[in-house]
């Protein structure tokens, strides 16, 4: 690509010093105004746009750039999150870069190199429950990092979290008050601390209401809303649950369909709200935190790392609030 | 930031030529091994890492980076359109800066220029209906560029569509065959050429059906879900609408959020898809089209432009389909 006109082009354009066209299109506010409207002409005359890619060769420069990798961009969880830390960091004058991992730690690893490369000021991670390199094994210089919705595997960093094991065990309690005593627990993989701590709990809860925590109960395997839709026809036919807790809203939109299928259906909590909650029939209870919340606190965290200044906490965890619509209770 | 080691200090620590280094760490193949070897080792020691920005200074350099401008990442249809987009892009090796308009001429002119600062290597967008600058205004070098889900306000350009104005029509075809003669339309601003197109479709079908097309049905007035849900509850409370075409998923959902605080329903057709359109009750019809398949094709286009090659098509419509799934007909 042709690079156009440099900051050399403007200064002699203007016939002022290429330090005072630097100090004018960085933003300096304490320029002669007649020099300033002389190259604010040149500028416009001759199309001059600064290049912050090329700027990053100096000393002090930043990209203005943050990265975010979450694990699916396609999924109204996490393009929620990165709409809440993309109005935090827009306001600020960052752009942001957002990418999907799949979960996926090769692809994660590969992402942050990718943007390591492009010199961003921060990153904001969803660690994949996969694992992946340690950042220790990474050659400084790092930009700060923050950590959203799940702790590093290795632990430390900033972390923003969720009160997953409270939600959780408030879901299985009511749903206990209900008359439930056969719970079953449908979510992803074990290894995602979100749902170790959902699935911790729901077993505090059963042990609190004096139910043994039948294993038999519960199934991980589930990552999309067919896997769930499945896994829930299963729990009902062969294993008489008699409620479900959805540990995420892939597991709850599962949920509502099996249900659907089978024509009758059994009192259902979700974790995490979701578009049409309260547009199902009856409408669906969940438990849930404010997912745009979160990645706003992450980006403002981010963003006091930046600006070299200590942030208020290392490990913030937001409130989980139930959602009482109608789907906890028994069909009439 | 601390720059860390240079290419140099690579090229001494190896000893080998700069040369050798560069090309090296820019992917060449035909290194001798042994050298290969020795880079490779002291990449590794120093903890050497290419800076894809600074390298922005020489000729021929890209920053394998596209931009994406959509309306908001916040909206399913956007989030999956972003989605479409990505998995085309990161097969190829590039990242995507993603960020959102919110619909406003100012907010996307101010994130182009962003864009074009960091070098991005092509641009997909949508454009906002507020219009903004002309290309035309705009110095070069510009980057590729190709609209997405909207063609240009000043027209030209690749561009990607769907056939909005055929679905649309498909919808309210559908509602007169089931009995309806008084159609609400529920939109967006008809400044949206896709809400223009629906309800270019929306009165032809009517016509076609010898209805008398009455303004009074129509309500462009529709941002968001909570502007649907009072747009629908005055046509059926005021206007006695006997059916609902939702131009969009946020009237969609509107609509649904109204016809349950009623405790009654009409016939109601929407345009896209959304996630739950299967669990309500009836289930919600939709016409719709593959919008992860769009986004796909917006950066297969722009991917074909960058490589310098012409793409097959300079505009792209792509077709609508029907999903029959209950909520036209009325209620028993």
């Amino acid at each position: 690509m042709d690079r156009g006109p440099t900051m050399i082009d403007v200064a002699e354009a203007a016939s002022v010093s290429l330090k005072t066209v630097s100090r004018y299109v960085n933003g300096a506010t304490n320029i002669n105004p007649e020099l300033a409207e002389r190259i604010r002409e040149a500028v416009q005359t001759l199309g001059y746009r600064r290049n912050l890619a090329a700027a990053s060769i100096r000393p002090g420069w930043t990209s203005r750039m943050l990265g975010l990798i979450i694990g699916d961009l396609g999924n109204p969880y996490y393009s929620t999150l990165a709409r809440g830390v993309e109005r935090e960091v827009h306001a600020r004058g960052y752009i942001l870069t957002t990418a999907s991992s799949d979960e996926d730690a090769t692809r994660n690893d590969e992402l942050v190199d990718r943007m390591l490369e492009q010199r961003v000021d921060g990153l904001i991670i969803v660690p994949p429950y996969t694992g992946g390199r340690s950042w220790a094994d990474l050659p400084p210089p790092l930009p700060p990092r923050v950590l959203v919705d799940r702790p590093a595997p290795e632990g430390g960093g900033y972390t923003v979290l969720a009160d997953n094991a409270a939600g959780a065990a408030r879901a299985v309690e009511l749903l206990v008050q209900e008359g439930a005593t056969r719970i079953a627990f449908v979510g992803d993989s074990e290894l995602i601390s979100t749902m170790a701590e959902r699935r911790q709990g729901y077993e505090s809860a059963l042990q609190a209401a004096g139910i043994a925590a039948d294993p038999a109960l519960v199934d991980h395997g589930v990552h999309t809303d067919e896997q769930a839709e499945q896994a829930v026809e299963r729990l009902l036919a062969d294993q008489g649950a008699d409620a479900v807790f959805a540990a995420n809203n892939r597991a709850s939109i599962g949920a509502l369909r099996a249900f659907r299928a089978r024509g009758e259906r059994v009192p259902l909590i979700g974790f995490d709200d979701f578009e049409s909650a309260e547009l199902t029939s009856p409408a669906t209870t969940v438990v849930s935190h404010d997912i745009a919340r979160m990645g706003a606190i992450a980006a403002q965290t981010l963003l006091t790392l930046i600006d070299g200044d200590e942030p208020a906490a290392l490990t913030t965890v937001l409130p989980v609030a139930l959602r009482r619509r109608g789907s906890e209770r028994a069909a009439r």
